[in-house]
């Protein structure tokens, strides 16, 4: 989207020039580098949407907006960690470039520079910002806990995995929209409506993220197809399958999750199979629907005028439909 | 000091209680294991105590006081982590008890959590607190830092020696009078002071702790007395001894810090020779006390009663004549 693309080059100058350039080298040049690898910047871009959405200048945004994109990449390179992931964008995460201890130092610098990017704004807007912010922080936290927690459990329920999905996803997005609206002035219930389209529209795009890592394009995905699946991954389409699947396809699906005797792409084959014939597959479609249209409704009774609705109605749309 | 146990006690209770009592125990109960671990509460006091000094009910400084407890915690169990720590206090520490990945996660927590306690505070002391408190944990997380640095160079100056010690502790004991001082409502000047007389006060107490570390009484230490130079840690002694003994003592302590000849109670003992012998020693003690004396100079402009300014002397001299 031409407009978030815009925003995201507005905020590129800045990102390298929130972290300080003093020593000691060893705590800083971690951070500059895993900011350097880019990425979409698309959560620190919706602060400026919202502000713009809202009637103030995307520039008054900017610390706001570095801040979740600090965060964002806080929990980037302690997850990294946590996950043992060689990989970040394609190159080494942190912890492997330099190691664990480094990973876990910067990572703490970096959220705590975060918090002081708000202190720029008046008294009143930077204890809102820094309330939503810590508010947020503790969910992802809790979220990334729940994440780790289900991968030694059996009877995650469809309930929990999106308790799961929305703390440590997309409460980020509504919490980047949120403050947005927060610097533009939005009333309260305006900043809650967004806050709820960010969130609702965050779980939808994890779900959807879901199914395509089954069911996306090989050519465009970005990511392998049918990962999950070769992770043993209990996602939705997994936890859906195995409530509505006949008793023997169950059976087999809890199989092919705990040492199949399929390997690779026979494997996801068959897996896939079981996710079509228990309706698993129909059923997240209709869940990444049915939380869209959640998130859709929010904007309806936004005071905001109707160019700016359509604005972020086309957001809505080129997040959920874009071609993969 | 009678007084810091009385706001230890004030702080005790409120401590058990700061931990959300909510899902997923997996991230909150490691914190409130370290947290019932004790310790001597000795940060959180000063925040009281700063408060009280200044006029203001030191109940109204809980939540600061608080919030210093669980950062301090917070670097705890990060810190233990990076030093691969088995034992805090004499019990085993959080990723020795669950693992690693908890220990990165709750101390995550630990960190938003502190922030979190300031927001009860109206706007302008919030900001205030949380701009210090930032400040404050960057500097600490520097100091982290630079130690770690150190470990693997030679050419450490005392200078540097200093700053790192002032930014991984003494630094938050200056910030948590500081903290008690705003919340009293002091002026900037007296704010400024007591924060000053707090810091040289802690860099004074960490090289009275190096001083203890080899010439310290075993019996009531409480570490093993030697600790640092069977460590071959690089403390203030043994940069200063290196800087000031004739040049084939310098060159045998810098051998007996890689892969001394001597084993055990032998080395402790002659590396403590070359410690006198240099000066190195004399000249720790005129450090600390130099130190001290500065802390206690802040005192004198203090705009407080004579009987507060009493109980800070107080204070600085329990903390420096502790019978070890």
């Amino acid at each position: 989207m031409e407009l978030l693309q815009h925003y995201g080059k507005l905020l590129d100058g800045a990102i390298a020039t929130s972290i300080p350039n003093t020593p000691p080298d060893n705590l800083y040049d971690p951070l500059r580098y895993i900011l350097s690898l880019g990425g979409k910047r698309l959560r620190p871009a919706l602060t400026l949407f919202a502000a713009d959405v809202f009637g103030k200048a995307s520039k008054e945004a900017v610390p706001a907006a570095l801040a979740v994109e600090l965060f964002h990449n806080f929990s980037l390179i302690h997850d990294d960690i946590m996950d043992e992931a060689p990989l970040r964008r394609g190159q080494q995460t942190v912890h492997q470039k330099w190691d664990v201890n480094t990973g876990i130092l910067s990572g703490d610098a970096l959220l705590i520079l975060a918090y002081r990017l708000f202190e720029g704004y008046r008294p009143e807007l930077f204890r809102d910002l820094a309330g939503l912010f810590s508010k947020t922080a503790m969910e992802v936290c809790e979220g990334q806990q729940y994440d780790m927690d289900f991968e030694t459990r059996n009877d995650v329920t469809i309930e929990e995995y999106l308790t799961m999905i929305r703390y440590k996803t997309a409460v980020l997005v509504g919490a980047a929209l949120k403050m947005g609206a927060m610097i533009g002035g939005a009333s309260a219930e305006d900043q809650d409506r967004i806050y709820q389209f960010g969130v609702s529209l965050g779980v939808a795009f994890q779900l959807q993220d879901d199914h395509l890592d089954a069911f996306g394009n090989p050519e465009t995905f970005g990511k392998q197809v049918g990962g999950d699946i070769l992770a043993n991954k209990k996602t939705y389409l997994y936890l859906r399958a195995i409530e509505a699947a006949k008793d023997v396809e169950a059976k087999e699906l809890v199989h092919h999750f705990n040492g199949s005797p399929l390997e690779g792409q026979q494997k996801v084959d068959r897996v896939k199979e079981l996710f079509e014939d228990s309706g698993a597959r129909t059923d997240i479609k209709a869940a990444i629907a049915d939380h869209t249209a959640q998130a859709i409704a929010q904007l309806e009774a936004l005071d905001i005028e109707e160019k700016q609705r359509d604005l972020l109605k086309g957001f809505a749309d080129w997040l959920m439909n874009r071609n993969v």
